[in-house]
């Protein structure tokens, strides 16, 4: 990991892609645009050929790619994700496109590890994939057909990114550190478990209080201190020393 | 030809393209971005099923598509060209990255017709060919490996040409409704009772704890809902149904 080139802290993640000749293409886009870190989740078919000859001079990337059994997996260490979707949807995660989603993912990753997700080329990303980010981003799009190739919409993202890059960062405003996907995900865990036991959220029918909860929070990019004094004060709640 | 819609008034020209595929694919990407006139330059193989089959539902572009014998015959009308090319060359032609070629060319295609054209896979463009346009433009790649595919560089190209025509405002970044400055407070006053009932907080030394939550939920920018469901959680933790 870099702490002068922001690229080198971008993770591409695909989730469950069908055609590896789009991974190789994904691949070859990654390279041009200097990405090098790809994750994929639960890919149908790699190692494939289709894949290789696709990526043409970004073998590398392909070999060095990583394959994970959960979205989750793939997030590991990274302090903010982005999902990326061509349709906007009943989803709890703020929305942005793809200029602005980028500027802020290279504004983190000058300094901290962060994600690009795609889903599968026909279903695209589950709702539940969506609410693991901070952010859903898309591609501007004739509203007609809006339907980008998974390798040109890698592309279009590697693109921004590069250009974001170029730009010289804001002191002023740069990133704080933040606290990881794991981190973030323990935090939600443990106010699941305890708004249960109290019985303000019932789990057989939990509505949409969980992604709201998760939409506020993911706005926010909680720092580690955050997560121990949110996690501390549940835990006083439920275990208090005096009431 | 649309005064409205400048998107309307740019042709795409492919020069010698190798792969039916990556006449299809660039099809595609074209329509994605609301691009529909397509010229061909002395194709290697056109029509083609693998064109048809990579284009998908694009394949009204690549029906309208004309075919021409000569880059001029494909010019003929086009009041500006601009040449793309993933390498800077020994040629007399300005060069401009994409995003400010596509600036340029939206904002002639205004009122008058413009052209961007692509060369053929291997070789991309000849110097005649790149002399017979106005502008020869690339997209910003990794030195060490900047070759795009043809269908790739077509998508990034279309998009910043949807970006410059300044297309509709992204209703999903429009900003929500925005608790009021009372509303947050009485949040603010919830919590911090709540916390010293619990002994989480010593009122008389309450360090900066308070401070660190204000700038938490400041950064997220609660909207009126999410501070009832805080303050709901509150409530119910502090008076549980069940434990």
């Amino acid at each position: 990991m870099s702490d002068s080139d922001p690229l080198a802290n971008v993770r591409v993640v695909l989730c469950e892609t069908s055609h590896p000749g789009n991974i190789g293409a994904a691949a070859r886009a990654m390279k041009t645009m200097g990405l090098s870190t790809l994750h994929l989740v639960r890919p149908k078919r790699f190692p494939d050929p289709e894949a290789t000859w696709r990526a043409t001079s970004a073998n590398d990337v392909l070999e060095a790619a990583k394959v994970s059994a959960s979205l989750d997996e793939a997030l590991h260490g990274a302090v903010f994700a982005v999902a990326c979707s061509a349709r906007r949807r009943d989803v709890a995660v703020a929305g942005a496109d793809a200029r602005t989603a980028a500027a802020r993912l290279i504004e983190i990753a000058r300094t901290q590890p962060v994600a690009l997700v795609f889903g599968n080329e026909s279903y695209g990303l589950t709702t539940e994939d969506v609410n693991r980010c901070q952010l859903l981003a898309s591609i501007p799009a004739n509203p007609r057909f809006s339907s980008l190739n998974l390798a040109a919409a890698v592309q279009v993202f590697a693109y921004e990114l590069r250009m974001a890059a170029g730009v010289e960062p804001d002191s002023a405003s740069a990133a704080p550190a933040l606290a990881t996907h794991d981190e973030v995900e323990g935090f939600y865990g443990h106010l699941e478990q305890t708004m249960s036991e109290v019985g303000f959220l019932d789990p057989e029918h939990p509505k949409k209080l969980m992604p709201r909860i998760r939409r506020l929070f993911a706005r926010a990019r909680l720092e580690p201190e955050e997560v121990n004094i949110l996690r501390g004060i549940l835990k006083a709640l439920t275990h208090p020393k005096k009431r």
